[in-house]
């Protein structure tokens, strides 16, 4: 009791937030209802409206923007699973300020439907994309500050090699500048700025195999 | 057979909902998706009613209590899940009685984005913080039985010193207490209410690093 | 290849869905997603209708029956996910027939917040009685049979009493039978049926600390 | 650092995506979500516009579409999600390029609710049946480039005979060839090509116990 009155926080920590595979379920359950929401956008055309095969072939058409937002958001989504769950699977046990960064990780993945729902209705509108990028620095901002914590912590397993930080890092740098600069050209006009955004998550899906910017 | 008619459920109980895994599973799930559920609210601004970037951030800006109240709840949620798996994780393994006390606190759960919805439309309505604040009480009320459920029916995993008891019912009672202080101030206006419990929530989520309220 | 033109279904048996923590893993998100579905029934009164407190607390008096059969709905996944879970964590392993058939059970979990939403729009109508009560027959059914499949397939795990059969089984059978009796009295009137099947569930659900109908 | 700066990717690759227990976690999440989204296709009928049981009766009988994509689509899925976790229970781990080609194959799932939507709303239309009919494509293509992925980086673990990718191909190829064949006779009426991909799947669903078609 006297333990507690004085410091309750730091002796509840010790008990609180420790088990990584439950962040990696939660993450789990969180991506994959977000992707999945990302489908609800897909609007099917109101039966009512539409009298022919070519009429539906055309309402369908209609679609792209949602079609474009939609493959747009899955990669993202995926890549920054795929980001998440590296760090996940190297790490010797979670703690409880750990647990509360990548829960900050996981608001920001739920805020992806609703940036992609509104950059897909508002595809021409400078805000719009501005939200959405700003929903990607968020991603990366959080996953990037628990590798920092990662490595202040010292959570790593053992036999894991200190690199992974750099590479980590690393990527979050470049993936974000590019970005940042893809960014820039929504003054010119936003289409530019989202060809770039599906061309950089593109190479980080495919890099290896397609050898486009591997360097970086 | 005989066995059975004296006292099925006796018996059945034995066998029936000894995975403390299984109810960590189901609540990852069931939280995942009331966090993402919550996004639903943020509507974007419909298309036609919009001629410029001004319009747009305008219409965006009158998403605030909407914002206001999916970080608020999403604290909340992120709040009890913390508590919850920091409770399964410790236990030897779940019984029967104690995996319904859990469904009840999924009840909860699943309620918060119900009540929130109802504060971010009605924000300036007494009867919808008070509706909020009753879920709050209910998730706590839960927890703190299925802790109560745990110390009765002694299953903490060896090696687990008892004091995770006063430290964590003394959390959920301190959290509560604040809570309904924060209630009283709706008399004055409901926006005080709402800040204090976002206070109170922050506190708890950065206590220890910020120190501010350390001592609880 | 010889073999495959033979008989590859049976060949592929041999591989095919053999994994008991996947089935759970799989319905411990359908589970989750059908409960927390249910909440979006609970509508919020709109806006622009209400100009007081006593209106709001009015429009959401409105919503009891929405609030009767989520809690019903809610009870029923529960009991029925506890029913489940305890099957998968006494088998040994699964088979491709044992999957399909608790695929069948998922079908039946999927269909509740329909039949819960029917239910609470057309609470006086018969039709909407039987369809839900349909369900819940399902849902029964489903469960029963895979249990058949587990006995006959001697898929237990050793050291699990057959009594298990006998407890289970007596189970679904006394609840479907209850169930059955309760429907019977909607020729008389649908809110008598629906209070004895939420009170057949909160006998399953508490029977033992209550000692009500403990015998069955 | 250097190492970084040669191929950064290569580097990364090594630590990226080795978990096949979160690609089978994230992939439940997805279907479990899919398989419920199916569900609230199927409208309740405005309460307002019934005013007897023959009416609830007749408007529900609306529903008869809806009903059956609403089948199709679970069977589907269930036989992709058996499918997939074949698989993922006979690999030794994962590798980044393994884990992007089942974020392919997760897109295809979460693009059935999409598919089956509009299928239900535009039966007798033949590009909703196309694009129904290229969504099974999809998820045939991508589990079918996932075996090769296998086979190639020699993931399959040891003591799983290598018949396992003759099964799982030859199975792929007969199923996409029989909804190829079905699909044909909608140029004399799309129920036909209906009827005939729920047969496919009851086929692959019951084959060994029904016995029909074994031999395929």
């Amino acid at each position: 009791m006297s333990t507690f009155l004085r410091n309750p926080s730091a002796s509840y920590n010790r008990f609180a937030g420790q088990s990584a595979e439950r962040i990696g379920s939660l993450s789990d359950g969180v991506f994959a209802f977000a992707m999945t929401l990302l489908v609800l956008d897909l609007r099917i055309p109101i039966a009512g409206a539409i009298h022919s095969e070519a009429g539906l072939r055309q309402a369908l058409g209609n679609l792209e923007p949602n079609l474009l937002t939609y493959f747009l958001s899955f990669m993202t989504l995926g890549m920054f699973w795929v980001g998440e769950h590296t760090q996940l699977s190297r790490i010797k046990h979670a703690e409880r300020g750990f647990t509360w960064i990548h829960l900050a990780f996981l608001l920001m993945v739920t805020l992806v439907p609703f940036s992609t729902k509104l950059l897909a209705a508002f595809i021409t509108y400078r805000t719009a994309l501005v939200i959405y990028w700003l929903n990607l620095l968020g991603l990366g901002a959080t996953l990037y500050w628990s590798w920092e914590y990662v490595r202040k912590a010292n959570l790593l397993k053992e036999g894991t090699a200190e690199e992974i930080f750099v590479l980590a890092r690393g990527r979050i740098f470049i993936a974000q500048g590019l970005y940042a600069i893809a960014m820039l050209f929504c003054f010119i006009d936003n289409y530019i700025s989202i060809a770039l955004i599906v061309l950089i998550q593109l190479n980080f899906v495919f890099a290896p195999p397609l050898g486009i910017l591997r360097r970086f």
